[in-house]
């Protein structure tokens, strides 16, 4: 069997997160890594036929000309997270994959959107419509370009801030009307990344709490084009470990009184996220996620502080307050550090893999079985972590070569 | 169907948990305080026919002639965990089954085992087959004057040094020959107890680390009565949150380079695990945990520290060392601060609840649908505690009223 | 030496913090509890001629009529932080101080003030001149009937929302003809009662982040009457450790680049804390100490959250970045766990024994030798702890019994 | 005033704390980074006319023939603690230090001291008498060849196992006649360098826990020489901050029940320290410090966990519990993360520049105005940071240039 050629498409590849993935698919093509952190490469997932990360060919939008080479170096420099003489070694890499990036869409201002940086790069006064048309072009000409079976697109770029659905997101005529008549302020950056990809048939990967292909019209554009998506919300870090604890204090009937989260982080996420309307997007996908793992929902709270040395190191302090037997209260307390990119990077690249799969097998809509990647799954209500695992272990034992299952069960002796 | 009179016979019934095991079972009888921390109270497990916890009928062994009053009244003074006056109000309930205590088993000396306190009590050099004997003669007395269908004996003594195994345990036989021959040396108190009541076909749950029903001589004695068994060490606080995380990392291939854990204490516990030997057998349980459900050895240390200033409430502090993509190194720690006895008694009440539902169903041997239940499962090489949880709400699903399954299922929306 | 009789006047007597400094001083006279956590009982401070806590008589203002009882038992049964059994032992104590407390001032609404509570017992419509009359005849006739030489006003009310301060706040005159003419906007509770007590000569003590006696008129007012004041904010906790960390760093020349706090806490003082314009007094009063510590300010956050199920319980985490040798970044984490009552509460009679002092010595204004008790302290811009504390020192030595120095000084050997 | 030229000895030049001071210096020489961790460089210190650290001219002995650049680049890329870049810079400064690098002295086994690396290098079967002689005759070559004025000889290197003092050590007469003799059972290499040193007139820096300099005999040759001396084991992160916290609980009455610390680190130094005669040495510097800070000791424990993965990243956790006011029992706990030879290296710049001054002003025998830079200061039992700090601020006031005092005091509004 041919594999196919696949691109990758980066909605906001000049950020943090879009240079670590293109740094990191490089150097695990030229065999300068090993693949430690990509969930594909764990046993439970080998009995797929994916992808080599090694053969993704990448490019990207943007609303800035540059910043691809200076965010992997700054992740050397500044964070301390890979050597120096890693990004040195890969700059000719980088800077082939910098050079494909195009004019991506910006709307009003904010953190993320500094009219400074995008000024010459970004067409101003162009309405939705062209807008979707030329972003589409854009895919269409990479695939043609580069000989590509398919290109799946992924938004890594800044949060945005929220915004309130209404009867015009809920029905995919009623959005396209939207569309034509150029009412803009009923739609955000996201929307307009996924239509465009969905639209010419090209998979959708929400890395962001951005709204995106969450909204219903996007998903009915998505099962018309036949098309997979999933999203939303990478689930790396905090939220990650909270879906694999809070099941434990439900199956041992431990009540949790207080779950108290602190986040603090640096670097571009974090001077974003400093701001109250694009926190509030960020909040609404971490907040879901105990009250669905727990089955109530206890006294919680996240927040969420830049703090501007940290760079690209976040760091979570979380405190559990919890009633056992007889009413004694007790507490547990965890202290994340994990570098954010280093964590999202190979979840995407995993994400990709999956997403170019379904495709592969004529599968279409939300993806479930990836819901473990998300904070906020689309499609799926569980947050346990180990149940979310379950879905995509089962989805392996289903597809995987030979219909031989490689699912890890439970051993007795 | 007639709910069975069910007995509960504690190895160590002066201790602190078997003193918490009675204080809990009374106030759940009487109302005084919620089902919180009983595993068998969850949705998942609501299926199951259950004995009523306020139908339980205690007694126990001890080698000191009283102490469970007092236990009881230090765990409200000195550790502020229950309400001086909630063991007030059951102090009748708890003098009640300080008098049924009777003398158990000592050999040698040791710190949970000082001959001072055991001398008057404890009938001095008595024969292996004549303990076994006379131990046995206690079970069925208190069966018979109590009017029970049956006992189920669990020992919540504290952990005895460690004995290396040899042929001589390997075979009921060869291990017959070892009791009637009274060579003491090969035999701890452990077995005697296991000894005594599988014998007489009363179901034995071993909360400790001691290796009590592990030995395969006495396995084969509870196959050969038809009883049903389960160990070892039950799992309560930081062995419990290792088994929860470390699948985590599994599935997310990121690498544990080191995890280093440290656990302080006092109390009775502490005091014994002070003493090296001792400590070495509770190490061991501890031990495997990780590369059981990691699939690897990472560099990895358990200590315990005697912090007499504690009391029951242990508190461990556990470093995880990680690399994860691009070789990046990242670390997550966690603070666990629970009181060890009110953790652990509402488990002994769910083991016994469900080791007698085992026994009226028939089944012999190893229960590994409890395997969630203990740092060391009997017969089950699975450590990720979700995966052991499976195995009881399969096992659930099994014998659930009407052969309806409430197995809690992932849910795609 | 004839010791004098000496009164305390407790804004906020129906407080948790004013039940416990009751509770505490009774225990101590009864001989119940050691002196453990009064600072007047180290070495350091035997040298002067204290009034003895067991001799001191208790009364105070709140504006709800009952609440002194109930509070401690609260901190019994629901903070478990002291015995059931010593609170019943004192409840005589505590009724007949109980019955002492008289109707305060209270302004506006807020949630330390909820007209519910007070209706009854507050009167309402009362002029400003009018109530500081009322209120200083309260301590007059405390002071006659109770046969006492003087009475020390201390508050532990709740905090207050903020106040900006204007011209009217600068000089006594202007500050009289503001309470003349009735202007409620410019006055809040803890100036009235500060004014009430510094106008009849009594030593004032404000424990709190409300403003009270930092009001440069009220300065004034106590110069006047030469009579001796301290203030602002019990430093307990988070912050006390703040001051003894910074200088550390300082001393050793490593850059602090963030210092990130947060504190849970429960009980009345978290759910007054909860309302933001009550938080952002005690913000201010924490916030200025990292600063005078270190000799430049870092970036740094103090978040204070409301947890419920905490109680008295306070809880912080702090991190701290910092930069050392070669710009290499390191960090530090604290995590205090006290409860605030209890941590308080014997600083507050450290104050009164001290301030009674001060005022048989004749001395009056900020008592600059306690700044080591306050977050905030009056006249005092130093806020490293250990030189803090030497201000005291340096004092005790100036006023010891016969001259005598019992300054602990380094010793060489 | 001319400023002398100083010379460095390193004893373990080719460790990792031997590279990052002359890393460092060569940096700060060079004006590559600021002098952020070198407390010479504080408002306090800028009195004194110290030596610049640019002017410091470095040389060494080890048991390896090489190891100083290698170990400067393990810093940067195992331990991501200083740019890959800053290392090549420096490497030519580096390598000329290297090169002057001889043979030390090693006697028997041992982690720190194997064999085979030491083979060619270190001369076998020497008598002590003429290793000593060699040993002085390196430094006064140094001296001579390189035209300095004087010579600092500082030791650096890894921890020596604890030896039992005896008479034989008490008196110089005594010592010199073990060393005539070769009694090499009595006679540690940390002695032997410090003889050397301080026979020639050089001052002496213990950075280490090993003996050297502490030994009675060797205080006599000091002063015998009139040569200043200091040491033992630099307080860089753990103990450092157990100084200044144990203070706050002593002054605030609050008494320590239990103060359990754990330290994990990886490295050279982890490794030496894994070996238990190693560790004893260390416990023992580090296991004084509670009891003389506090005025009692607590039940207290430190523990050194070898954690390869660390490398030079030592990680601390230290729980305190204590108790408060009406015997209410508290906690606190700090996680330190520092990478240590970068925490080290500026104070080993310090004391060199300190102990030259001491020199040049004449003074000789146990510097103690330096106490705050150890964890067992030589002739000072305080062990109050802030106290100890002050000895160094007093020192200064005393030799400030113009005799202006640059002490830094409380200041009162």
């Amino acid at each position: 069997m041919r594999m196919p050629a696949v691109g990758v498409w980066l909605v906001g590849a000049h950020g943090s997160l879009g240079a670590t993935v293109v740094l990191g698919a490089r150097a695990v093509a030229r065999r300068l890594v090993a693949d430690v952190g990509l969930v594909t490469a764990t046993p439970e997932l080998k009995g797929l036929p994916l992808v080599a990360v090694g053969d993704l060919t990448f490019g990207g939008w943007d609303i800035a000309p540059t910043g691809l080479v200076a965010q992997a170096r700054a992740l050397a420099r500044d964070d301390s997270a890979v050597p120096e003489s890693l990004v040195a070694e890969l700059e000719a890499d980088l800077r082939t994959v910098e050079a494909r990036v195009r004019p991506g869409f910006a709307d009003g201002g904010g953190p993320a959107n500094r009219p400074s940086r995008r000024q010459a790069f970004v067409p101003r006064g162009e309405p939705l419509a062209a807008t979707i048309d030329r972003l589409g072009g854009d895919l269409e000409g990479f695939r043609r370009d580069q000989g590509l079976d398919t290109v799946i697109v992924v938004n890594v770029a800044s949060t945005e801030p929220s915004v309130a659905l209404s009867g015009d997101h809920q029905r995919l005529d009623r959005f396209q009307r939207v569309i034509q008549e150029n009412r803009r302020a009923l739609v955000t950056p996201s929307m307009v990344y996924a239509y465009a990809a969905l639209e010419r048939g090209f998979p959708y990967v929400n890395f962001t709490p951005s709204i995106g292909v969450a909204v219903p019209a996007l998903q009915e554009l998505a099962l018309k084009h036949n098309v997979p998506i999933c999203g939303s919300d990478g689930k790396t870090g905090e939220t990650l470990v909270k879906t694999v604890l809070a099941p434990m204090f439900r199956a041992r009937n431990l009540e949790v009184l207080s779950w108290e989260g602190f986040n603090i982080l640096g670097g571009g996420d974090g001077r974003v996220l400093d701001d109250p309307r694009h926190k509030r997007t960020k909040l609404r996908s971490k907040g879901g996620v105990l009250a669905g793992a727990l089955g109530y929902a206890p006294h919680a709270g996240v927040r969420i502080e830049y703090v501007p040395s940290l760079g690209n190191w976040k760091t979570a302090w979380d405190f559990v307050h919890f009633r056992g037997f007889l009413g004694t209260k007790m507490s547990m307390q965890f202290v994340w550090q994990g570098c954010d990119s280093i964590l999202a990077a190979p979840l995407v690249l995993d994400l990709i893999r999956l997403a170019e799969f379904a495709q592969r097998k004529g599968e279409a809509g939300p993806m479930t079985h990836l819901a473990s990647f998300f904070k906020d799954p689309l499609g799926v209500t569980e947050h346990s972590f180990a149940e979310q695992f379950r879905l995509l272990t089962d989805y392996v034992a289903r597809h995987a070569r030979n219909g031989r299952t490689t699912r890890k069960v439970a051993r007795p002796r």
